[in-house]
């Protein structure tokens, strides 16, 4: 692999113990990485926040000097996967991190899944088998190898330290927080304050997450934006044990088609990694030219300097945003269907927006008189020549009545003379192939 | 043994398995126990508060129909025990509940000790070894035995269950909790709004002291007004495991010898329980009669009857508190170092007194004139017949100035009639083994 015109080894070693544990075995090769500012430069894309932005590069100057890799910790939930674009733009990153060469690790949160977690008020928990954390897992990696690459990353499990860890270390690891900096977190902060009840458990989880680092001896975590207090614990903890401290990175959270609220299912503004094509494209053709160009930042691979034209070319008329968008929405298919599928549900899209069309040389024609019927009415705007044609076509089927919007699915088509005339300003007549009206 | 008339036999067989681990074997023997409005007396005496007194009846009943004890819990901490009369409140009270033929169990909070306790800000934490744990219960043992009755307390270690514990089950058992009713807990409370750092490690205790209950089965746990909200917490818990809730009860915290603050080493107004007993008679003598009545109360095992004509006699003037305070030294005195100890310190505090004591038929003198020297002044107020008398008592060493209090050991012996006539207003003077003034 290439990047920057450096040439770039990045095998770790990744053991597999007998207790099907893995564990993470600096490369033995020695690497030679991409100078630190070429580094920084892709790293910092897209990014909301690298803290502290000193020690990162302090970081990387060490990992260049020694020809060692970071470790860089990203946490998964262990719950059902079904991932959507919002959710690849941590993988886009941590995709970065494999390019320069460092070690990526995939950490799935097992260990909290297997005790099971108690939202807020309600005790009810549904605790996850290790079956089911197995075939999640399985179903994470179809997914996120789309993304990562599959060699070079290490997929771990919390469980694998935590459940070795006795309640006197969980106790002992407790020390190392104070009440106050947790309630400071801002979901705990607004339920503190709202009365709403806080389990002491969901004060483990952070604590517990923060571990991880340890356990990892992370030098990186990279997370979402609502994903920071928690990265910090980590940090403290590093701190409270004598470990150099992790860097934290946050992205984004991605925004869903409505271009304002995080992309969510439960929203129904979101572009499923595993959506047919068609779906995709259809999708991602439906955001805003802004959202566009954020969609550009965070989903996809183009250089920065690409990006930057690209934005100044459609500020200035140069460029026309449908086709960019197209292109994006391509790219985006491309990496989930390939390059095919990708070019074929464009083709499909164009094909069908044209035929959806309503052209713009349609005829603007009144409302009809009371008592008129549908041959006097088209015969007398001139969308049949007389009453008679005008009869023969509705025999045909050829008079369709297309409701306010111009969403020709949802065409209706004349089948008597007798049908009621039930039109409303803004409603569209289809006679024939070629001939539209709109009824002021 | 006998209560009430009632014939007990409250032998609860205690195993000791090999783990060196000990484990309550509910006595095979069918309990003959006093009548359940007789117990709940005596149990109810010097109490802060029972919570839920309905709770206790219905226990007791049923503890009485199957004839099987009820499990009494009182933690200690694991510290060095250096008990001191305050102390014994408790451990009163655990001795009704054994006289009423209940198992009682005095378990050492050995785990907590082992992981060690970092209170508030500093980090710093003196772990104690397995060893300093069992000297620790050696020296327990040997203080708490002359209270409580040997052959019928169970000691019990809470490392038994809590080093088997897992960070999962402890996670577990965070669930049951809210983080804002830990902030109820008047410390906490107090050094949030504060803004005094809680560690979350301290949120660990209550629930860990809780989990004993559970481990316990405990019926009944007893601890000083300041342990109602972790007794409280115990009763949470074992309800959100199934088990029936513990009931508590709560004894006051005594007050030290000033009859204010509570009695405390670092206030210095304490009776230690392995002082000797010429000390332990001066501090009881040196209490005022309120305290007194409190400590016949909290400290005796006088009869509640005798207690309230004891009370209503000095009241009335039929009884002199000194005499009263002298039984209560001499009772407490007992118990710690025997009958015989008890009385001697009775006989010398009276002789030491009678010496001690500064005559009331002695002479008012004013202060010397300037420059007057000691035989002159002497001679002049009838202290010596005259002048050389007076030369010859200061030769003999008989002329002695006691400070203002009064307080003979402090004498001073006039050694040269040339020595300064250092007076104030309240200095007495005693002149050879009978004359006494003190200086108007």
């Amino acid at each position: 692999m290439k990047l920057g015109g450096y040439r770039i080894r990045t095998r770790s070693a990744i053991e597999f113990s007998e207790s099907r544990r893995c564990v993470i075995v600096r490369s033995e090769m020695t690497k030679k990485f991409a100078p630190v500012k070429e580094q920084l430069t892709l790293i910092q894309r897209g990014t909301a926040e690298i803290l502290p932005e000193k020690e990162l590069e302090a970081k990387l100057e060490k990992s260049y000097r020694n020809a060692t890799p970071l470790i860089v910790k990203t946490g998964f939930d262990p719950t059902a996967p079904d991932l959507h674009v919002g959710h690849t733009v941590l993988l886009q990153k941590m995709r970065q991190f494999q390019q320069l060469g460092h070690t990526v690790v995939f950490l799935i949160g097992d260990f909290t899944g297997m005790i099971g977690d108690p939202s807020g008020r309600t005790e009810t928990r549904k605790a996850m088998t290790r079956e089911d954390v197995q075939k999640n897992a399985q179903t994470y990696k179809e997914q996120v190898f789309k993304i990562l690459d599959a060699e070079e990353t290490v997929i771990d499990f919390n469980s694998r330290w935590m459940e070795q860890m006795s309640a006197a270390e969980l106790i002992e690891l407790s020390t190392h927080y104070t009440v106050a900096r947790m309630l400071e977190r801002d979901d705990f902060h607004k339920r503190y304050e709202g009365e709403q009840p806080i389990s002491i458990r969901e004060f483990m989880y952070p604590l517990v997450q923060g571990y991880d680092s340890v356990a990892l001896k992370a030098d990186i975590e990279l997370g979402g934006t609502d994903q920071k207090f928690n990265l910090l614990v980590g940090r403290e903890i590093q701190k409270a044990v004598g470990q150099e401290p992790q860097v934290i990175l946050t992205m984004p959270i991605l925004e869903g088609l409505d271009g304002i609220k995080k992309m969510s299912k439960s929203l129904n503004n979101y572009i499923g990694i595993t959506e047919p094509p068609k779906e995709m494209f259809g999708k991602i053709m439906s955001i805003s030219d802004d959202l566009m160009l954020r969609y550009y930042e965070l989903l996809t691979d183009i250089p920065n300097q690409e990006l930057i034209s690209l934005t100044s070319d459609i500020a200035a008329g140069k460029k026309n945003p449908r086709n960019i968008k197209a292109d994006l929405a391509r790219m985006i298919i491309e990496r989930y269907h390939g390059k095919d599928a990708a070019q074929k549900a464009n083709d499909d899209f164009d094909a069908q927006f044209a035929q959806k069309r309503i052209p713009e040389d349609r005829k603007m024609i009144p409302m009809p008189e009371t008592n008129m019927a549908w041959p006097q009415y088209l015969a007398k705007h001139g969308l049949a020549k007389s009453s008679s044609e005008a009869n023969r076509l509705i025999a045909q089927g050829a008079v369709k009545v297309i409701p306010i919007g111009g969403d020709v699915t949802q065409a209706q088509i004349i089948k008597s003379l007798k049908d009621p005339l039930n039109l409303e300003t803004g409603t569209f007549i289809k006679v024939g192939k070629r001939v539209w009206a709109e009824v002021k």
